[in-house]
């Protein structure tokens, strides 16, 4: 048995963490902190949940130091509160938040607007896009990526590794996300009402995910990125389209392309390169990310996809990843 | 009063076309045809519609005989057909398939799939964006634009008058559209069960609405434009939003930046430019159009933004603008 | 000219008839209210609105003065407090709260949870479903109905006033609406996130359409109807359906059924009697009412249908009418 | 290792049922038919399926000989010839189709317009709503009930055993469903542009599980039952709510309502009563059921709602259900 605990429990991915954890016998939930509905049965509220109860967050954060690995579906101020004290009692970390995500400190008083309070754990911390990085020994600390970021990131990545693109160029990235992206933010923007038969693009160059997508595919290429992000709202509750558009590189053809892809993808269960056109609706509900890349020799830019469930590899499935690889053990 | 005739009334562009028509008493409709619906009332199919029958096309043909103006809401084969007939019979055309679009007959059969069967109507045939094109004297053929052409073209084109682009990168429109703009066809891929919860990219590289926008472009910037167009499709029945991103000139201030578009919307009742972020569902049900742009100095790159309803402003609406400019007058 | 005013103008009701009202030259907005953006141009919030500025509360009261009609699109109590002054003031209203719906200044308490402050114009009110009650000479003051009550109502009329149905039995009303008939407050339940694939009832016999129901019916058959009512929310913005089941009187056939609504229907321009099924988007963007209606002799049972657009018919359309009506004129 | 096979694997149901069984490393999959997806892998089109291809409907019947149970997410005529065969062959049917749901022959040419060719089978066939009925000891063949079916059956069945109402009144059952429930037939109807932003009533008087509703109750309460019983179709993929309003037995309170409810779903996982309202949402993806009930006593009417995943309880998790159920186990 392993035991977990899930802090901010009732958000979004917080509830769909709790719905993937009940379907494994060998974790063992010691603590769901939810101060909305504490003290409440969870399956009053997650029917497919594990049994229980949810605990304040002071009492989950008692009990979650018995707990081998904790979950934090927090805020980011939340989480940098949290995860050094968790640490510190021999609690290995996955969180959710953007707090562990960027390595230099100095990009979140521009990203997130704070000062980030615990910049050694910055290094520490484990960049967990399993597909890409692998868990270096000893990761105490896993920075789950954010759900754009972790399609832009995969959109892309075989064409930088393979050198197919044209380096100095920016790479655009457009996003288009389901509003459980946005949590449970009450805000006139989203209610149906006003979300319903609208596409609207937000944070227009300004997205935390920039920074957090430039500095893996960064690290990955081993070559500066810089890039275009604008996101986008869709009228759907879950599902998350990046479209990337890339200069080619001079001469490219589409069997180099495919082959990018192919080989990225090669003993990866949870990718998938169609050479049909992506759907968000095919990935819902599950771990996994279609690709798909597109070379068109008239603008000489090649159209690159990667669709997911923003909540399950955009957030809690890629969390639980994160975990089996911190056991030792991989299970999609 | 001004008789019209509507062709393909039955289709969503059609029947849009029909609602707007029974708004305005001066217009006198004398035929709207429909082989699906043929002598059936036109109020048993759109209630707020034009009071009359739905003719069949054979039907319809003759009574537009004596109409000063046709509206072709027809598949493109069927205005190859039919333009030139009314034309001969002096009715002045205002064609709302892609029939008349491109200059270049050598296109059709690569965007297309069809040779052009009217090459000389083509040199002859106005595109009809009002806002940009002056409609010159003796006009008899108006081509109306396409939804995404429309919208693509006013997102960039004050950048492109105001000379604030790198002219030679390649402009990358990004476009999500709203379910009716692929008509009434009955595809498995548009049903809700298919379509709901879904954002999916198509016909990548090849949209035919791709050297539409460039030879508009190409035109207003007398500079030869080449573009991206990768259209998606998003689970709403109406709107559409077309994102671009443009290499900016460097040096390029927000100042500038907003003085072009400021400049570009004046005395443009029905343009309007927001300073804030654009979204579809304010302009749905009309023929307005919001523009937006960002400058990204960190990507040196501009993310401009055009909003319309597909079907009126991107097909009835502008439609009817076309005739109110035929008619030398001018109602939005 | 008639000189007009609108209260609540930036609510999807008051919006609804600035677009309205921009429809028609002979209608001149004096006043439009709205806190939330007052001193804004009015086409700023509504592109296809009337030209002006919105006002202040306050602002809007006085220069309502000179109106010859002014709208209440505004909270019941401040419909409660609005009418009066205007009335004394020499001006018409027609009020799209419940303020002066209910004859029974006794049934405010329990159904709208206040106690009712100006009983006597309970009295003088009209109740202006135009299509079953004549405008008496002289009206001031006319009480717009529910956008459910519309429904329900007239789904079941033709039923009551032919006696098809068994007096005694209770009238089931089961409604579906779009999520606007909320209005704009913002509210988790009505998140996107939350809304969307999602069907609930609400208010369970508890809905202040109730007594409206009740009490019109009763009027128009002069017999006591008792009903029961409960409001879902579906995941659409626009639309509204009421289901209606009743006990049909013995003996009943289908060719009585039919008549009685062919009956109904006569000379109603906006009133259509479907003998297939009735759905909400054929009457979207419209003042338009779908009815249908179904025996079915194994259960001796009647369903009903009524369709509209809970903004138009539902609200703002049928305000309009009512103003044609106050008039003297009649336009749908 | 349990062996099992699936016929109809590209349907909905069928696809969910992959799904499923995936989740369950006891369960081998021995054959998936789909001819649309003949040969090709399973996990191509259904990322999160068991491995494994496709088969033609020839070929997966051979192997199906070698498996315990059968599940057939077919056609009903589909059903009617594969369900002799197999049960000839030893291996067990669960049938998600209504060939085998109503007892009496003579139903299927009025409410499934076939006669029925295996009546002897229809008296041994064991309907399997597992919370009402239990397994008889060497069932061979199930019913999986429909989907409105399960939701209209348990909404009421805690008031028909308390014996809560008037037996003699008809019980009004109006059923909302997401798309999915009408399978992947294309269908101008079921088109997004034409299913979004609406709600209609279909199949008036005629769905074939009225029926099988009566049926159920009937045998339940030991008491002929007759129903009205209306489905409407609402703008979502997934998720079916059913309002049932019943005639109360005089003198009911509240109490004894709750404690029938209270009752009847004790000791059921998969059953909640909700004292608040009820909504698809929250058993989306999940087969549990959530039921509530309002006693008005103005108009002597319980108002009671049961809402269900229709592709889970209502079908495929259902029917996984009853697969457990056959094996002796019970796993939710």
């Amino acid at each position: 048995m392993v035991k977990i605990a899930v802090f901010g429990a009732s958000g979004y991915s917080g509830m769909e963490l709790l719905r993937l954890v009940a379907q494994y016998s060998v974790l063992e939930l010691v603590a769901a902190s939810s101060d909305r509905w504490a003290e409440a049965p969870i399956q009053d509220h997650v029917f497919d949940g594990p049994s229980g109860s949810f605990l304040s967050h002071r009492e989950a954060f008692q009990r979650a130091q018995t707990a081998e690995i904790a979950f934090l579906a927090t805020p980011l101020k939340t989480s940098l509160e949290l995860a050094p004290q968790l640490l510190d009692a021999g609690v290995r970390v996955i969180d959710l938040s953007g707090a562990f995500r960027l390595r230099d400190p100095a990009l979140y008083p521009a990203w997130y607007g704070v000062e980030h309070t615990a910049p050694k754990l910055l290094q520490e911390a484990h960049y967990g896009l399993c597909e890409m990085f692998p868990l270096p020994k000893d990761t105490r600390l896993i920075a789950n990526p954010g759900c754009y970021a972790t399609a832009a990131i995969l959109s892309v990545a075989p064409l930088l590794s393979a050198r197919l693109i044209e380096p100095n160029a920016p790479i655009i990235f457009d996003g288009k996300s389901g509003t459980t992206g946005a949590g449970r933010t009450v805000d006139e923007k989203l209610q149906f009402s006003e979300a319903a038969e609208n596409v609207r693009p937000y944070r227009v160059g300004k997205h935390q995910h920039t920074p957090e997508i430039e500095q893996a595919l960064t690290v990955w290429s081993k070559h500066e990125v810089v890039s275009s992000f604008t996101p986008h709202i869709v009228p759907m509750r879950r599902g998350l389209l990046v479209s990337a558009y890339v200069r080619a590189r001079p001469g490219l053809d589409d069997a180099e392309l495919q082959a990018a892809y192919m080989d990225f993808v090669q003993n990866q269960p949870l990718l998938h390169f169609s050479t049909t056109l992506p759907e968000t609706l095919s990935v819902t509900h599950s771990n996994h990310v279609v690709l798909s890349a597109h070379f068109d020799p008239r603008c000489q830019t090649i159209c690159a996809f990667a669709a997911i469930d923003n909540l399950v590899k955009g957030a809690a499935g890629q969390a639980l990843q994160n975990m089996w690889a911190l056991l030792g053990a991989y299970r999609s």
